[in-house]
């Protein structure tokens, strides 16, 4: 019997040693949350995280302690990660003489620190007590190295795609013309928490009509008529991974441009997906994409950008866009997401999570894809 | 007839100038999301401001540009205050050099930005294209003048207080024994959201028994037992502002040392409260709030700090502690919260949102504060 999937908490951290070996580095210092997540399973605030050759630390307060102590130290799944704890009076020291005292400790001279995740006045006071040591910016590797999911993570990212399909079933029946944007997204958003959301994946962004052509519309008190196109972008989180997934409609039966507009969207997003499989770039597959955009009567109303990687963090890497280098790999979840924006008239966007596996990509999120909503 | 409040965006600015003027800066570069909120009415994402000491400028991009049309130039709250939009296309060019040509076409030479609110990793970026410039970290400025609230700001806060309030009202008849503390977070946020307000002012805090001694309890799957101490701590948000307040509750009679608990704990606010006006120290409030819970048969569990300001952020200045020299002014908002955390038995905090006012101050959050639940 094969054991149970879990967060591979020791590989992720030998993973980086290797990593801080090959670059001379003694330490690295963590202040991403989704890097305390992913390395220490700390869910918490205000907490830095140091992984050293040998042991690794984790620094917060008397708020986070015990919060701390049940995740890092305690959960089943940190077993055997040897980890110490401590817990920081504020008001009597600084977390740059606390710094200081631990890579003394060990011996440490080079340490590496998340330059993406501090910002440059934290840094200029904690590291002026750190004049000792020689400090170097350091953030992609492990950025890098979340991009390709495990089999836990991926069973996790399956989950949150699953549960959004589900919150977005149970609301369909409540859509009614006369609904606001905002009372159609509270809604969705209470039934993502019934359902076990861990909070909102980001907050919701839902346009009807015209402002279904804002990229990142807030839900207003605009109310639901007919004939409006409604773009409706949200997600799910489960044990910190996250879905993101857009389905456009609209209310009612379609004109003949709403129509067209649409079938555009469908076909750039297919022309993407019919190539999505390891070893592809994310330029080529977004250039799949907007060549049909292109090639379309609404070649003036495309969004640019295809897609972005998902997972921890909401946008990561790879950011797919014309020029992006970068080239997929077996185990990376990322959105296609190609958009139409009519200005003053509406927008059509059609999101789905795809995972990448040996030999092409699986769907992760499910929920109907038909246009016109019956009412 | 008086007009209707309204926040004061060119006043705002203005201020900011003449701060500019005295310190020898010719523009602000703004990343803080309150400070573009405060300075631009701006809620979008993905955006940095500047202040000249003529015009002003946001700079986003495709997604967002609408929204900041609507909100910084087109909202009858931003009438006559002079402000251009610039939409940056993202692959062809940096924010830098968007940057380096606003400040050359307005002459600057010595530009403060907000170090705060920018990654070490980004402001390398970003700065590496400003070369040509005097860049100097300032950000406390903003950070001070927001503490003290307009009327109109005054108004959000009592709104979201409130808000805040009617929602534990309505929650009060659902709870039930069995419940869990994931159920009714997800309850009272619901009744939030359907309130009115715009998401939460942050995630809820709640434990039951031993885990309401944690002092931010994310919500588990602990089901309420008769006799448990409970611990909430939750807030609104009203056009950006944020309420947080903290009740405190047992699941049924109270035991002699729970009823001693709470009594210390509420003597301990009141001590402050009886101190709260225009002229008093963060220190001197503490220790007078303190000083209770260090003559009691609990000193030994008090917490540290008694409160912070609250406002667009949720935590922001004064933090007052026994270190704060900080005095206070009529037109601030702080929260006083007293707690008491005894490890694998519970705690008890209390905790209000209080308004400065000329002469004393005015409690924003009226919920019930009865100990006992009737169960």
């Amino acid at each position: 019997m094969s054991p149970p999937l879990q967060p591979l908490f020791a590989q992720r951290v030998a993973r980086l040693r290797t990593h801080m070996a090959e670059t001379g580095l003694d330490a690295w210092l963590v202040f991403a949350p989704e890097h305390l997540r992913y390395l220490f399973n700390y869910s918490g605030e205000a907490a830095c995280g140091l992984i050293g050759t040998r042991g690794s630390w984790l620094v917060t307060d008397y708020r986070f302690i015990e919060q701390a102590e049940e995740e890092c130290m305690h959960h089943e799944w940190r077993r055997g990660v040897a980890t110490e704890l401590l817990c920081r009076d504020r008001q009597r020291e600084r977390l740059g003489q606390v710094l200081r005292r631990l890579l003394a400790d060990i011996g440490a001279a080079r340490l590496g620190y998340e330059a993406g995740h501090v910002s440059v006045a934290q840094w200029t006071e904690i590291s002026a007590d750190l004049h000792d040591f020689d400090l170097l910016p350091a953030t992609d590797f492990l950025v890098q190295a979340r991009r390709v999911k495990d089999a836990w993570e991926q069973q996790q990212m399956r989950q949150a795609a699953a549960l959004a399909d589900a919150a977005l079933e149970a609301l369909r029946p409540d859509i009614r013309l006369g609904q606001s944007e905002r009372q159609m997204a509270t809604r969705l958003e209470q039934l993502l928490q019934s359902l076990g959301s861990e909070g909102l994946s980001f907050p919701t962004i839902l346009g009807f009509g015209p402002r279904s052509a804002l990229p990142h519309s807030a839900p207003s008190d605009r109310p639901l008529q007919r004939g409006d196109l409604v773009v409706l972008d949200f997600g799910a989180v489960v044990n910190g991974y996250r879905s993101d997934m857009t389905r456009s409609h609209v209310a009612g039966p379609a004109l003949p441009w709403q129509q067209r507009m649409y079938d555009t969207v469908s076909r750039a997003q297919q022309a993407a997906l019919a190539l999505l499989k390891p070893g592809i770039s994310g330029s080529v597959l977004s250039e799949a994409s907007s060549s049909v955009l292109a090639a379309s009567e609404f070649a003036a109303h495309a969004g640019p950008g295809l897609g972005h990687g998902v997972g921890l963090v909401l946008h990561e890497q790879p950011f797919m866009n014309s020029g992006c280098a970068s080239v997929l790999r077996a185990g990376e979840v990322v959105t296609v997401e190609p958009g139409l924006y009519i200005r003053g008239q509406g927008g059509v966007r059609i999101e789905d999570d795809a995972l990448l596996l040996d030999t092409g990509h699986e769907i992760l999120s499910r929920a109907h894809r038909d246009f016109e909503l019956p009412l």
